[in-house]
Order: structure tokens, then sequence, then C-alpha cells
């Protein structure tokens, strides 16, 4: 008999999480009752939402439950299935958390096709984080060509598509990343027309010269003084879409300045979810896949092996040491 | 021969303005040439944007120039006219500033009737202030009856209008203004649900107690802890029209904590200037015309008497010692 393992949620982390607030479980992989599938994932996904469900407080969802797998992305294939939906040996992408096995009776199970996109991938740029780029570039900030798009956290899963996205829409593209070495990447790799290395000491001022004639979108992942530099080079009619926090979710809150911005210029201000719109999932994901498969859409990966290292990994993603999306590999 | 009376400005202002720097200048009387019309002006407008024109930073519009008459809305009588367009006696609302004559080929004149609605008015509820609180109200809150809507400075000339529109649309209303005696006009003339005082020193106790539901809706002129106050309590999917931010004109920046809010609460919080939707003024200053003149809108107005008063009245609006439009009287 094959045991599962889970990460558990066993207490809530003040501040930064350390890998205490989890504890790894053995249980056994599930029966398949009538009409249920049983998945074995693959890779599991780690993102930064999933600190915010950590904390005991009221956001757009109900907080992960102590004592309870760690909810989250996966994507595996079917070693049994009594749903005649479902056939050992396809793939799908689902929402089994951080375990080995998963097990329901279909529902929100997507087919994926290996073949052209490698399985992982669909956890990042043809999954969840690809479609919150697609939706927060093309839903909100509606970019024109020949506009500044910055993008924050531009290295990471959803930054690197929103700026190859707004580069397809003839955008001068510039990101935001924490290092040098990311910094490089987003230019040479991802065709960014510029990066700036917030850690380098002179955000404000490298900020100004990669925009010179100002911002006219923000994708904005991380807030606190990333997002203070971009206020105060925001263009009349600017558009910010606020896809994450990432600054302050593990502290306090962190202030923003240059709030007066938002009048002087007469943003637009936008928080979005992309659980939310799923109207708009088959024809992003679409889009994405074919632009993966034909190789237009370049993307990176960090891989952590095994599930053993799932919380350390998760606590070197809020913590900027990824380098593109955040798997875990589990087979 | 008559006089004109002109108010310059000759310096521009470290934090709060001062009366020096001001200074009052007596001209002749211009001759109207051909095409031209001369206009006595009856009132002459306060308002807090003015405030911001008097820096010399980017903003939305140039800075008003030194030694240069103040900019400013006002509201008259023909006295001489060349254009056939207007005749002596007609009564038009304009943009010729702190001065008592005004003199120009017509452009930007508006004919009003002050048969039904006073002749200050047009410089408030039925005029830019008037639309100011339509436009955002319709154009970006767009509140649902049922809905919860935060007016704050609430009492002014802006506010008041706001509310009034809001409970006609079947919300619940609460305003925020700065103490007793205008919250109690706030809710008592202009029929708002609820006030909070926010000099009694529980500006986020009160708050919360008067939106038992939360928040949908935010007009904001203010800014500061009153945008974080209301941050607080927001709804999801809120929307937060950002008119003006007084709280700050005068003085350093004042950061906003509760800014994860537009995330957790995916808000839409815009900025805008009502002189940039000029195709809305019609329809709003027809509705807000019938409405002044059936009643059903009230008003208040703090009337300076004199030219000579203005510099004053002007600091003391930006102060909050006025209560709903503040006014010049000039004749």
């Amino acid at each position: 008999m094959q045991t599962n393992k889970q990460w558990l949620l066993v207490s809530r982390p003040k501040g930064e999480p350390g890998v205490e607030n989890f504890r790894l479980v053995e249980t056994p992989v599930p029966e398949v009752g009538h009409g249920e599938v049983l998945v074995r994932n693959h890779y599991m996904s780690l993102d930064p939402y999933m600190r915010g469900r950590m904390d005991d407080r009221k956001t757009y969802t109900v907080p992960q439950a102590l004592d309870q797998v760690m909810q989250g992305g996966t994507v595996g294939e079917v070693v049994a299935s009594k749903n005649p939906g479902f056939s050992v040996g396809e793939k799908v992408v689902g929402a089994f958390g951080w375990q080995l096995f998963g097990k329901n009776d279909g529902t929100g199970l997507r087919k994926v096709d290996d073949a052209k996109v490698p399985l992982s991938v669909y956890l990042g740029a043809v999954g969840m984080p690809g479609v919150t780029a697609w939706y927060g570039l093309n839903g909100i900030i509606e970019p024109k060509a020949g506009e500044t798009v910055v993008v924050s956290a531009a290295s990471g899963a959803v930054g690197a598509v929103v700026g190859q996205l707004a580069k397809f829409k003839g955008c001068r593209v510039v990101g935001v990343a924490g290092g040098a070495q990311k910094c490089t990447a987003v230019v040479q790799e991802f065709g960014f027309d510029a990066c700036v290395d917030y850690k380098a000491g002179n955000l404000e001022g490298d900020l100004a010269r990669a925009t010179p004639n100002g911002i006219d979108g923000n994708f904005e992942n991380v807030g606190g003084p990333v997002l203070d530099a971009v206020l105060g080079r925001m263009n009349a009619f600017g558009r910010i879409a606020v896809c994450g926090l990432i600054a302050s979710y593990s502290g306090a809150p962190i202030p923003v300045n240059r709030f007066r911005s938002v009048l002087d210029n007469r943003l637009k201000i936008q928080g979005f979810i992309v659980s939310e719109h799923f109207d708009v999932w088959p024809a992003a994901l679409e889009e994405l896949a074919t632009l993966v498969a034909s190789g237009k859409m370049k993307y990176r990966e960090t891989i952590a092996q095994g599930i053993e290292m799932a919380p350390e990994a998760f606590i070197g993603l809020l913590k900027g040491r990824n380098f593109g999306k955040q798997v875990v590999k589990l087979i």
C-alpha cells in the first residue's frame, strides 16, 4: 500500500513564516469511490498569495485552516478513476495542495497536454500566474503601443509573462527585480527594455532613467518603496493593476507616501484576484499555451526537489530567492 | 471712471498660505473692444484646488503665475458688450478670477438665469462643485441602492451635493466633517444618514459604528487619516473617487497606511478632475438646477463680504472654517 505525504499548517506565523508553522504527515493513499478520481501530483505550486491565507484575517478567501493540508495548485496524472470523464494516465491540473496524492469527484480538474508544454508550466506561464498576468494587463492596464509599462517582481512567474505580453503589444517595458542577476535575465531572456535592480540602492534615480517618458501602466506585485517610486513617475491617466503587495505580507503594512499622484495624475488603481475572472481563462490559457509552445514566450522555473522541501522553498519565495515560477517536484 | 480691484499672487507659500502671498491692486476698468464683453462680477468662487495651483509643481494644470490675477470662477452681470451674443444685463458664469471686473471675447461664458437659482449658487451646487460631485458619484462610484457611500468634507460645496445625490439613489450615506455643528447640519439639513466628526477623537470607532455594513463607495476630498479609516471599512469591489486630498495640500504628504485594502478588497481608486469631463456638464447642470430650484437639493454658503476679504476667506477655507460653498460677494 502506498503512502501519501501531506504538509499541514499547524500554527499561524507572526511576520515571516518558519518551518515550524508546518508539519509533514503520512496518511494512506485514499480509496477511489464511485465517480471519483485519484491523482498522483507531479508538481505542486508555491505562490505568494499563500502567505496571506496563513493569517486569520478577512481577505478575499477564508484563511487556510489549521491542521489541514496547505491548499494550492497541482498538476499530475490520473492513477485511478471511477469517473467516466477521466482515464488513468491523463494529465490534469487541480488544486490538491501540498500533498503527493489528491482525490475528488473531478470538479475543477482541467485536462492538459504535455506534448508541447511541459507539465510544470501549467502551474506557471500557462496556468494561474499566466492568466493573472494576462488579466491585469489586458483587463486593467490596457496598454497602447508606445506606452511605458513597469512591472515589479519582473523575474517572477507573473511578472515575466506581463512584460512579454506588453512587449508583444509594442510597449516600452521596464522591470523591477532584486539583484543584478535577475535584472540581466529580465532583459536578456524575457526581452524587457530595461530592468531596475531595487537592491542596488538607487531605486528612484534608476527608475527615472529607465522611464524617460514617465510611466503609463504599472503591474504591481510588490508595494512599498517600489510602488512609491512608480507613483512618482506616473503620467496623466496612468493605470495601476494591483496584483500583489509582497513587501508587506509578512510584516507591518508599508505606507504609500505618494498617494497624491492619484489626484495629480488622475490615476486608476485597481486590485484584482484572477479567480474572480474565470470568464477570461479559456482565451487567456489558449493564447499563453500557443506562445509557450511556439517558443515566443519564455519562462523560468525554480524547482525544489521532493515534497519535504516545500516549506523551505515557500519561505525562500517570500524572500525573493526563487527565479521565475517556484514549484516543487514530487515525483 | 470706475476702478477695478484685483488680487495678485506675489509669492508662493511654503505650507499654509498667508495674506502676505497676495497683493490687492487697483487698475482701470478695461475698455471693451470689438467682439468683447465686460462683466461686473457679483461673486467670486474660492475653492481648495486653488491651493495646488499656488505651488510651482507639475500637476494637471500650469501653476498660477506670479504677479498675475488669481484665477478662479466668477458669476456676474454683463455691463458692456460689443459682442452680438451678449447683452448688457445678462448674467454669466465665467472664470475672471479674483477681481471686480472681467473682460474677454465671450469664450467660456455661460449665461445663467437667476430667477429660480440664486446667482451665487452657480458657483456651488449648480456649478463646478456640483458637477464635480455628480461626476465622481455617477462616473466613478456608480452606487447602487442599498450600498453605503461615505463622503468626506461632507458639509463642503462638493460633499453636500454628493451625499444628497447618493441619498436620491437609495444609498446609506455617511458624512465625515469637522465639528459637531457641521455634523448636525450634514444630517439635519442635507439628509445624510449619519455624520462622523473627525475632530471628536474617535474617527475609526465612530466610522465603524456609522457603517455597520462596511463601505461600498467613497467620495474622497480629504485624504490622510480619514482615507485610512475608510480603507479599513471598504467592502469587496468598493470604489473610491479621489476628488481632493486637502489634508496634504499645505504640508508634507500624508502617507496612506491601509493601501493593502486595495488588494484584499479588489478596490478601484480613481482620481479625477471635473474640467476633463465637459461632456457630462450640460446634463449634470440641468439635473442640479432642477433639484435646487425645486428645493429638493439643499445648499449652504459661507459668504465673505467684499473683495478685500478674499485671501482671509481662502485661508479659512483651507482650514475648514467655511460651511458649504465659500464665495466672496463683490457687489
